[in-house]
């Protein structure tokens, strides 16, 4: 039995400007609230989400778009962590929409130092926390 | 006859993701595109644009929606300023849209140092060139 | 002694894509945050925020920065109407993070036949609930 | 040798307003940009990109961001097609700022007829002309 394993949730209210004339969501809107969605995981890289102290960045980004995403429902991201490697970590999320799953996403992020331009590897403690997330 | 008076014309090619479910441009979009609008402006005051020498900061914004902006539309931005006093000045900026004014907008601007938090007096330099952009 | 005003509080969570390059929450976010705290006068126009019952039209908004808006600080939207009028009424809304008071906005919003293009009148029902968030 | 082909290429001008705090263009604003350049290829589905006829969806994003992305820099997309399936496609793009690849991605876009929420077949005009656009 696997205890401990938790998962990030994130309540999302759609904004009526996040819609298109299709009537939707706009899928460019998705990637800002998966980003919303994981701030508790750079929490860990940068306690005080300080940009002087921002010290991640995205590497890449895959989303798929499975539903139409709708403006009046209630919407909520799941997130947790997949893979952990030496330098970079890849978060797995979930759109739902009242018991539709409207996307899946995975994003690689790297511990980075902004200033010498170079990945950073990720520490005992913080692998140790991220490992706390993960999810198959 | 008053020569030498210009006016600042942008053209702006409307976003889809600038729309909204009811099928017309957001209102929120309007200052993003305003904004644009007013960048020769900015470059009197911070002529590269650099974000360690931002100088101004917006002190009020109106607009007036006269009608819905719409997508498929061209659509033009016209700017020029209506008064310089000795802090701060107004920009006046028209949404066209084939003919239609769709909306009409008066920006008030402060030269400001951001370090200090503090106004700063607008130079004679300054003053001539936001003159020659000067419309009653 | 006025009993029975209510004012309509809106926490909001700032999105680090809402902050720019200057380190501050973007001017032209102002106009989003101010939209969603609008959400509960809306639904007095139409309860279930349908687009293809959409029947208000923004008409004016003048925004007064006070102060920057910060990504960090708590940050609440206070939402009450200033004046109801024959086909249209207005709505007064404040800004404040953490007791600086950033931001003071005013907007003009007009009942609205999408279809014909028309102006209604306010019913009496509608007008009574307004005047419940009536603020001087 | 290899005639005929055609890369679609887009210039944006980087808004202060898609900044963010760190100085940078905010990663979600990549997927707005790399749709602005899509539109020819949506012309080939939709001529005049009327709403009501919409007929395609995105399946799939994949964006591999390769260097900060900035604002003041020159800043173009390349746009082509990779492959053509019987109802769905794949568009692969570039973002190049002066010389450097700052993101490359792939988006998978299905032929969708939204009243029925259903897949479409790509005709062999539409194919044609997607070929054209091919690129390794």
């Amino acid at each position: 039995v696997r205890t401990g394993l938790r998962m990030l949730i994130l309540e999302i209210v759609p904004r009526s400007s996040e819609t298109n004339a299709t009537g939707h969501i706009d899928h460019a809107v998705l990637p800002v609230w998966l980003e919303l969605a994981r701030e508790p995981v750079y929490r860990l890289f940068n306690p005080d989400l300080s940009f002087s102290g921002w010290n991640t960045v995205i590497r890449r980004i895959e989303i798929d778009f499975l539903d139409q995403v709708r403006y009046h429902k209630q919407t909520e991201i799941r997130t947790g962590v997949s893979e952990v490697r030496n330098t970079s970590f890849t978060v797995t999320q979930e759109l739902w929409q009242e018991g539709t799953l409207a996307a899946r996403a995975a994003t690689v992020i790297v511990h980075f130092d902004y200033r010498s331009q170079s990945k950073l590897p990720i520490s005992a403690a913080v692998r140790k926390r991220l490992l706390e997330l993960h999810r198959d």
